[in-house]
């Protein structure tokens, strides 16, 4: 089957990200497609001067981004440059080629997305732009798919990574605004010039974007309510905590009649939702809509990888969209087709785990639980005893290093013999790092 | 531009939810589609009888599913009765008449979905099934397009509402397990046979079709190893606690070279992690990708109205799908165009408020803010304040009820001029509902 044909423009991060994502994934792309996706042409100041990742090979190389966009075996073109003066000659010049776009560039659909949209729908061809905003989380085919049947009534996110990892930070501990700030710019996490992220611009840019697919609006983002987190303190934090709450640089756009109200500020958030658990420089987006109730979307904000994947996400979509055969309708698996499969022995998978024990107390239990662990090479990792039990039936805990599973059930099994044992142990594997 | 007309088979709760959906969303489908969805036939025991929403008023109504099936006016037809036989007949049918189809059926899908899909390709069809497992969530469209570029390592869900109550309830109760499911059951929270679900069946179903989209594997879910929730006892959430830990029914899948360790079972999850906050009658999913790191997706598990949205998005898709000239491209949008808009004044809005202050302390503080607010028909809902702080320099919070923005910036204003005031109060909105 015929591979269709990719040119990109812009070799920084995300387009190293994106090729490394095209080399590595090939395999599973083509799965997923039915054909595969061949990059034909680059453009970057640098690529003649570097190695190409594999997927870039037997590219035809050029630092004249025209030469791409005009390219006669070029499909689909990545614009990967950023920024909105050479950027937008890249976009509208690929457009007016005749050639579909996927872009990585906030700046450039904030300013005028919809615009070059009018400018692609009117040639023929497809705009795509999961990259532009929250590039780790699918947040456009969320709103322009998953749930387009829905109403969005509220929308609420935490769209700047960088506001977010220094209210953690001053959250966790008690520094003060300006000192959080200062060891974030030494450790290369916020900008010499942070207006952007602190004082909330970035975080409105995006906003406007998600209002535009959640509530079909064109919004300017200096229209936008905007306060950052500058005057945000420890003794917030403390207060906050004493209402069950904690402070965010929230983002929110909220239906009132036929109108919104759209904000970027800090604003205290309750504890027991699940967006107050959004830590770090992670971004994450909530919905409440008029049928499906809520649902949240959480993932990196930005990162050459994850960028990369919504780049290659777009890339394979616009792919499918050339062909509009019902051979190459989107398959309802992912996949073309699926392969038989079984899973591995499950005894094999190494995990740590909990073991929870009720017995009747008598000197050396933990010498004949101990050595039964000892005897399947299974390591201790700390034995758990609450105060004030029933020594009849007496409960405790031994937690395992990461032990293969068989191991663990054998030993499981020779512990339940023992005579002090009021019941089997129960046995729970330990999940620590989703 | 002309409609595309649906056929519906089936009325229950996700019928009846669709309907519901299609109606009251008509027009925003439309301004999403550039065309409109139109019910042409519906077909139920119960319709005769019945007054059918707004969207089926004009529909030709069966109770002959085959008359749906094959009427020459329907496009799409929507499977929604559920179960494995008549459904499977009904699928079939449409697909044997050249109609895609759009099904919420996790039996039939999980039974038998691969071999659907593959008759559906040969007649030149599409089989969406969004609302097939967790319906509230888009986690189809997820895995299927928006992180398709990416390479999935880990999978990890809570796919069972009534489990993960059940353990929400041991947790924050201390409660017995059978005293829970004793009083879930008479909520109707649980089914009189509680074996699906609290030994992990369902959830296995789930896992094994989400394995497909996400690893593009076949895997019979009784290949999967499984065990449910009846052991888990107060105190091991007691001991949980102590770990840093709370306990899930978590389904996971995850990839050791080329094969997979699959399993459904009670396990220890680090309280730390987004997919701890998963709280009662919602689902989650999780994902490590190769290349796009972390990702949740959070949201109803069911529900007549999440599930309708699934189904009506699917449809919407489909509805797509049949027009494959440039101007039936997904808009990038979301919306075939947007409207120009300006927020709201922000001053309208009403929230409840953190006004924080640093004062030197007096008598007579409280009584003149409390004045200030009174003036401005603002209610105090509470005053905090934390001890053993500098009196000269003194931090304290008052809370308000829910108000509208411009008179607490107002009264805010009023307040910063007092002479006791050692900095203007910082006012955070509270936002407790997401």
């Amino acid at each position: 089957m015929q591979d269709v044909n990719l040119g990109i423009v812009g070799l920084g991060n995300v387009g190293s990200g994106t090729l490394t994502i095209l080399s590595e994934n090939a395999g599973q792309i083509a799965r997923k497609l039915g054909f595969r996706l061949n990059v034909a042409a680059v453009c970057s100041r640098s690529a003649k001067s570097r190695t190409l990742p594999e997927a870039a090979k037997s590219a035809f190389v050029t630092e004249d981004w025209g030469e791409v966009v005009n390219h006669p075996g070029v499909d689909v073109v990545a614009e990967l440059i950023g920024g909105t003066t050479v950027a937008r000659e890249v976009v509208e010049g690929a457009i007016a080629a005749g050639k579909s776009v996927v872009t990585a560039n906030k700046e450039l659909i904030a300013l005028d997305g919809a615009a070059i949209w009018q400018k692609a729908a009117a040639r023929g061809v497809t705009l795509a732009m999961e990259a532009s905003v929250c590039g780790g989380i699918p947040i456009h085919a969320v709103l322009r798919e998953g749930i387009a049947g829905d109403r969005v009534e509220t929308l609420f996110g935490i769209l700047n990574g960088t506001s977010n990892y220094i209210l953690t930070e001053i959250e966790q501990h008690g520094s003060a605004f300006d000192d959080v700030l200062a060891e974030a710019q030494k450790l290369g996490y916020a900008e010499a010039d942070p207006t952007a992220d602190v004082d909330g611009f970035d975080a409105r840019s995006k906003l406007a974007l998600l209002a535009s697919l959640a509530f079909g609006v064109r919004l300017h983002p200096d229209s936008i309510h905007t306060e950052g987190i500058r005057r945000v303190s420890p003794i917030d934090f403390q207060y906050a905590r004493q209402l069950g709450c904690t402070i965010k640089l929230l983002c929110s756009a909220r239906r009132d009649g036929s109108g919104l109200f759209v904000s970027v500020r800090s604003a205290l958030l309750a504890r027991n939702t699940i967006m107050a658990g959004v830590q770090g420089a992670y971004n994450a987006v909530w919905c409440r809509g008029a049928f499906g109730a809520d649902t949240f979307y959480y993932g990196r904000g930005a990162g050459p990888n994850p960028t990369g994947v919504a780049v290659v996400s777009d890339l394979m979509r616009v792919a499918r969209e050339l062909r509009p055969s019902p051979a190459h309708r989107v398959p309802p698996f992912a996949f073309t087709s699926l392969e038989e499969s079984a899973p591995l022995d499950i005894g094999l998978q190494k995990r740590p785990w909990y073991l929870r024990f009720r017995i009747t107390d008598r000197p050396g239990i933990i010498r004949d639980l101990s050595s039964i662990l000892a005897e399947h090479a299974i390591s201790i990792d700390a034995v758990l005893q609450l105060p004030d039990q029933d020594k009849h039936n007496l409960p405790f805990v031994i937690t395992l290093e990461s032990s293969p599973e068989a191991a663990v059930r054998r030993a499981v099994e020779k512990m339940s013999k023992l005579d002090f044992m009021v019941q089997p142990p129960l046995a729970l594997p330990i999940e620590r790092g989703l």
